[in-house]
């Protein structure tokens, strides 16, 4: 049983709300059982995902109710709930403590810092990748930008439970309090003159990237070791935010073994 | 003036619609003006953007009305658009000929085969990435999966009208054509061996991508010369389809080179 995220220190209420989609509520389970309050599933044959969803809440002595596609509908604002939604305390968010020990505990850091994400499904997307990619840790302003709401979990596939967030009261005072701690800081701008196939990356590395409109802003870039633009061999300017994000931490990742 | 579509020999009806969004509605002046059949905007202070849509309406004597944000609202199902909104001639999607004949004349091809994909963001997002990694053509099937309608184009941020998309009857026997044609077909499938990092990448070659719930088929495999996968780090299973398609164009694209 895995409490990555219940065993560190952390901040923020926990008030329930309702998780759906058929990874996102398998991650619950697989990470932070011990916050599910009960499962609603969909009346009717199981497919084997939901059986083994059911099995596992069963086990834990999880209540199960079956219910209509419309209640589902109703409970997760018309989300795609796969047919089944579950009841949580809301994750506490880790913080900068959180982040401080990870750094004293880690040599090697693979870091993805988000300045102003504002739509859920980038959000979503960006988690997705950078559990895909190998990313330790996500850093994000607390006041800035979406949350990690029932939808961005859903976009997310499991990812928001896997990947350990971080909130951060500022943002540049905690880029300066990373790069302090040894870690390289590389921006995302289309305007670098730097191809990210280009760069030398080190082991212990954080990836910036900037919200959908303004990109990074000059209080970000700001404590950038470097900047990297993906090379653009078509027409169009720029690619979407989480693609973009991807091809980014791919990269590096690459680089960084 | 740039008419790749417009010069080759193309299939289906020409009935007009509306394109919206800045990037959308300025790749529709640039690549085919003359499908432009009349411009309306936001009334009231022009951003440099829409200005210069504006201006370039102008001077081609296409008809500008100002027009109410509710109605643009109406006209484009509620669509982002951003203030503009271009009445064009629907775009005659290229076919088998146009296909043979791009081969004929190009030895180095980069391609990318969907094979259903359904959700138009991720078509949207897919064509604005391949744009990005240089692709000189999207193939479709022609009755499967979504079609370039104008929230794909929107998505696609003007790479609907940049990137070349080839529709066709058969996908089998196109790839199988293709193949014949020496082009080298790299099939993406979460469950193969072999990394897209470590395959070997011709000059002339396609990436096909399944759609967003069942992958490649059968059909569609047997004609690929080899399948590569993304490394995934984490615990999620995959990524999403237009950032998966993302790291693997950009992948390839630095390999052919």
């Amino acid at each position: 049983m895995n409490r990555r995220h219940g065993s560190e220190p952390g901040t923020g209420e926990a008030k329930p709300e309702y998780l759906y989609g058929l990874h996102a509520v398998a991650s619950v389970f697989k990470f932070r059982p011990d916050h599910v309050l009960d499962l609603q599933v969909k009346a009717g044959k199981y497919s084997p995902a939901v059986a083994a969803i059911v099995a596992e809440a069963r086990g834990l002595g999880v209540a199960v109710t079956e219910t209509s596609s419309a209640q589902l509908r109703r409970l997760t604002d018309d989300g795609v709930h796969q047919g089944v939604v579950v009841r949580v305390e809301r994750r506490r968010d880790l913080d900068e403590k959180a982040l401080e020990q990870r750094l004293a505990d880690h040599e090697r850091n693979f870091l993805l810092v988000l300045d102003g994400v504002d739509d859920p499904r980038n959000l979503g997307a960006c988690l997705r990748v950078a559990d895909g990619a190998g990313v330790d840790g996500v850093i994000m302003a607390r006041s800035r930008g979406a949350s990690v709401t029932p939808l961005v979990a859903k976009v997310a596939s499991g990812a928001a439970e896997s990947v350990p967030c971080y909130r951060v009261a500022n943002l540049a005072r905690t880029l300066r309090f990373i790069g302090e701690a040894g870690v390289q800081i590389i921006g995302a701008a289309d305007e670098s003159a730097t191809s990210v196939y280009d760069i030398e990356v080190d082991s212990n590395t954080a990836l910036v990237i900037g919200g959908e409109g303004a990109g990074l802003r000059q209080l970000t870039r700001k404590h950038c070791d470097l900047m990297a633009k993906i090379p653009m061999h078509g027409t169009v300017e720029s690619l979407n935010l989480a693609v973009a994000a991807g091809i980014m931490l791919y990269q590096i990742q690459i680089k960084r073994t």
